[in-house]
């Protein structure tokens, strides 16, 4: 269900994923909704934000491990963003955005006592899940030879233009976003990187 | 009813926009929504859309008067949208972005005999808007001294920046992902630049 959920949100957003289209998707018995997530909509929409997030750290680690400097993770972690995009036809964007831009209409909502408190909790999963994603890349991009304050922030610069090209690109519907973002993110991470770079942790 | 549609959308998203909150919030009579928009409201938001994008255009233009190289005209448009974010309280994104992550909502909804063509409208709308931005964006680079095909590249990725940022930025409530990516695309802007560069409009 959390898979169906998450996959739903990617292609509709938030607001027009209903837990029937989770069941139909995920073939799972309706009966298993509040036995498995008593917080219904938004518990279901929180795990699958998570576990999208936990998705991309998992990428980062991984490009990390086969990368020999900043550029090679920064380079292979765009080419994962749009490689998933041309796979799902430009039907998939980000499984966390939606939190963001869409949960102030959960607050709005007055037809549920709990709209104010479940806004709240899925903007703050949306700002874990950045944050995680940001840590994990500033992480590796120090441990591949760039100082800290650097890396932070050039961390902040690849998500941020990741998560954006997940729109332009899907919109346009080309590669191109992707592209122009990987080529201006990786020249700088050269440009950052000491001449003789060594892997800190090996 | 445009401009208060606009908002809305900014701060909730297109599902959660009612066009009861749109009346309420443009405190306009309620007779008056399908004689002015006889398309309801996926006409409202397409037209919300179109405003926004042509304001982003309009900024574009604003910038490019000012700035005097690529860098400065970059620079110029991401402390625009910075400014918004932090004046808004990260409470208003982008309002292109929910057409584009929310339009396959829209498809889905069986409940309307229009959804799918009104889901092609809001992706085709999205598409325009984003498109006249980027062409915007590097005509302005041409100008300003870039070539064709760099200036081209570099407008693809300052528009995935700038959307991806409206999201992290607001997602963490820091400015921090603004910044990030103001540095890594004008170092690039620079980079491209000519040494002598010239205004070639002027």
């Amino acid at each position: 269900m959390v898979e169906a959920a998450q996959q739903l949100i990617r292609e509709r957003g938030y607001h027009a994923t209903a837990i029937s289209d989770v069941l139909e998707r995920s073939q799972a018995p309706r009966g298993s909704v509040y036995f498995h997530f008593p917080g219904g909509k938004a518990q279901l929409t929180i795990e699958a934000a998570e576990a999208h997030a936990h998705q991309q750290v998992q990428h980062i680690d991984h490009a990390a491990e086969r990368a020999d400097s900043p550029a090679g993770l920064i380079e292979a972690y765009v080419d994962l963003a749009r490689d998933g995009m041309l796979a799902s036809d430009y039907s998939r964007g980000c499984g966390v955005a939606p939190l963001i831009t869409e949960a102030a209409g959960v607050a709005a909502d007055q037809s549920t006592g709990q709209s104010a408190k479940q806004a709240a909790d899925l903007a703050a999963t949306g700002r874990r899940a950045f944050a995680a994603m940001i840590d994990r890349l500033a992480f590796h991009l120090v441990d591949l030879g760039l100082d800290p304050a650097p890396a932070r922030q050039l961390a902040d610069a690849v998500i941020a233009a990741v998560e954006g090209a997940l729109i332009t690109s899907r919109a346009l519907r080309t590669p191109a976003p992707f592209d122009a973002i990987r080529n201006v993110l990786s020249t700088q991470a050269v440009t950052l990187t000491p001449k003789a770079p060594t892997r800190r942790s090996r």
